[in-house]
């Protein structure tokens, strides 16, 4: 099997120092947990930012410094911005990040249900032309799915040439809205993308490390975080990311898959490295 | 295996004269349409109303002169109104068929891309004060999924007891933007619902008759009608409604699966009757 | 989507006149039923011989009698001879009409119990000489399995070399101790082939026309006749294979799948022609 | 989720001190087996036992001496003997251990190649006889399954009253001439199953952790042991079936998975205790 790409969601846009105090805001804040996930594992750093008082924002200005401060603190790691930002924001706002010429980006190909009122929107037009600008710019897209549809819609637009192959998914299994994180919808999944295609999956909450396990199993690829889970185990708080990544390295390991390095990384990922 | 429930979507809101003249708009063409459908055996009547114009409404006088013509014409079918409204219809706007108190409604579990700038959206929230209205007023509701994850959102508020159980779903499949119309699909969808719940399968456009035939083979149940598909074979318009039906009932021969009639859809689907 | 492959498996070794008058077993009656059969659609006929007390044999000069008078009959029809022969025979008695240098051949990838006593017993060294033999004499098998694992047989056998690529199965389903006949195991099978296989489904009984009715919704395609299958509809015997025959084909134009000719059918299967 | 049930197959009929020097032959060697299988984490010893030189031997005084010194050793766990015997023994003798009156025993629904010349004979009349005898001795099978067909036979024939439910299923996958060992596979063998049912799985040879991962994901079973698999990693032989369950509990902890007792076994699989 190859190895295993482990990529670090060490922020989003929602959890906050409630959850779990470890969760960054500051620039340094994200500089420290970015560190600590790649020197457990990470080749990926998936970066939301935020201002100092944890609210989210696509401000270039925030993504720069935080990006220059993960490359000062994680030399070679891949940094994929997300391009999601927050509810009433205009796609120049959320695309922001794009500017600043990251290797990879994320790219959300639906639009799904996030429970009460929360509406996550991307409409089709939005994909196209996010798709589009990542095409023009060079950039990797991490095709975020919160369901199997958003898998159909992506394949359909990279047909038509708004996304470029071959694509790399990540699988949000879990979110109340999106499909459920069982094994049986991980398998169902991973058997419709595209057989050039990658992936990793994000369990949310509880579903992060038995997700995770049946992605090594698989073959497949694997996202953590804070973005996405806060504990440890059962009512244990994580202390960092870095303890997160660890987790996943150990279960690797137990199964048998080597960890890649950010460059082996880009070789699974077909990118220019 | 169980009778054949057929469901006739006849008018839907997005279809027109332009893809179909038969399209109904007025009051005596849905009931021309319906009439088609049942006698072609439709237990059930999915409907949309429209304006004279062809403009889509959930006017509540427009849906009481339309379910007495479809009631005049097709003395016991099961009446299930539409409460999907249209962009920008507030809850109270799309609920106004509700209060007629027909025996189904539809109720459509999450939120979901119709390609171009087009969202049909439907929030947990309001998932479940259409559900809860539902549960007040005894209307059995059709659960219309158009992704393997409104399944599971469906399950979840049913749990949570604000969607009566047993479920009946519907899996509109082909939407670009939501899951796509295969034979695997339509297994994977079929075999995630709880094991007391029924389904019906709208296929779109030219899969309406393979996501058809797969399902009378399933034992499950079927929708076809204008709103998914105007054409009865490639490049040829369907004559009516009914003319679709038929074709239904022609394949449910060959499989031997016999029709239900009204009264048996309602006991098949654990109706009051 | 592709043009439709109908193989008519016109007799069997196992089912008598006792169960439908039709099945053939003389000469004559084998070419009537191969005849019915392609006139009615079939491209492929696969063929067990009998002797004219209708005991199963795998006679060569049997088998040059019945191909003879299938060809002069069905002057372009694939003619596809079973090795499967019956309880106790060797290798070699089996495999006595590939001698015949037929296009095609039954290559049988497993073990499987019949109910009973009866186990069809096909180990892998057996798999392996039937395989290597085909490629020897250019015959193309198609490879007829009764559950998942044989899939999985087949393809590791062919990646040794010993079945040639790409490979046409059949899935039998429905055998008591094979995989049984539903939607969700034709769907399984044919999402567990190489993507440039092709397949024929089998449903046993009851199940052959709601198999059929899947796999030509799939893409795929269809084998039916006698030996699978001796009723036209609950409890009505069919008058001939060529009736079978004719249902398929009616469910196709249903489903707007046109009917491949013997020579489309060798483009399809990738044969010399 | 449901504690993690742990099933030891410490010795299997085909493994050998060339494999493995742990591979236990004589009774004192067994005992240390389970021993060491139970103390790190195993409800269940599933059992076969050798002749001295290490020969298969289903003997039912070898039996009798080898349970009474696992029993010794492992006062409360769960013993499985296996029915399974070696080519050319008659029922009668693969049955001896059912004469011993054990908890638990070997059911195999099914017939299946094992490579080569071998093939593991079980037709439908032996599995009723089988299930039979354990009904009627109060023996709880566990149904051995190497393919989705025999899932199949063995509800068929549980249907028929053969088989006693609720049935507990082991999934032995990645034999040679058995269905795959897959993420892919486990997840639908697991849905195939009765809803009541439970089950364990057994990966073979370096399948064994990566299924046992995915089953304790999916809240399944695990079986390990030298019967499956005699490396602890790659290329490096286990010291003993308990550094196997070790490792399974390691995977367990990971993942939140508590360890059943044998007394909680026997609750979960719905035995008398
Ligand atoms: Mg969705
Ligand atoms: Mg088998
Ligand atoms: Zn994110
Ligand atoms: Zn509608
Ligand atoms: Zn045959
Ligand atoms: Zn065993």
């Amino acid at each position: 099997m190859e190895k295993l790409i482990i990529t670090a969601a060490i922020c989003g846009a929602e959890v906050t120092k409630d959850h779990n105090p470890a969760v960054p805001y500051t620039v340094e804040e994200i500089g420290r947990e970015a560190e600590a996930a790649y020197k457990a594992g990470a080749s990926i750093i998936h970066l939301h930012v935020r201002n100092d008082d944890g609210t989210p924002t696509q401000d270039r200005e925030r993504f720069r410094a935080c990006i220059e401060e993960v490359k000062r603190r994680c030399p070679d790691a891949i940094i994929q911005p997300s391009t999601g930002g927050a509810v009433g924001m205009s796609n120049e706002e959320r695309m922001q990040p794009l500017g600043l010429n990251p290797e990879m980006a994320t790219l959300d190909c639906g639009t799904v249900n996030f429970g009460g009122d929360e509406i996550f929107v991307n409409s089709e037009n939005t994909i196209i032309e996010f798709g589009q600008r990542m095409i023009e710019l060079g950039i990797k897209p991490e095709v975020e799915v919160f369901d199997k549809g958003m898998i159909d819609s992506a394949i359909r637009l990279a047909k038509k040439g708004y996304i470029r192959e071959p694509m790399h998914f990540n699988f949000v299994l879990g979110v109340n809205g999106g499909i459920s994180a069982t094994v049986r919808d991980l398998s169902y999944m991973a058997g419709s993308i595209p057989s050039n295609a990658t992936f990793t999956v994000s369990g949310i909450g509880r579903a992060q490390f038995p997700m995770a396990a049946t992605a090594i199993a698989m073959g497949g690829h694997v996202r953590v975080g804070f973005e996405d889970n806060v504990y440890i185990a059962k009512g244990i708080p994580a202390k960092s990311n870095g303890e997160l990544v660890e987790k996943v390295v150990r279960i690797a390991n137990e199964l048998g898959r080597a960890i890649a390095t950010p460059q082996e990384a880009r070789e699974i990922l077909g990118m220019r490295g």
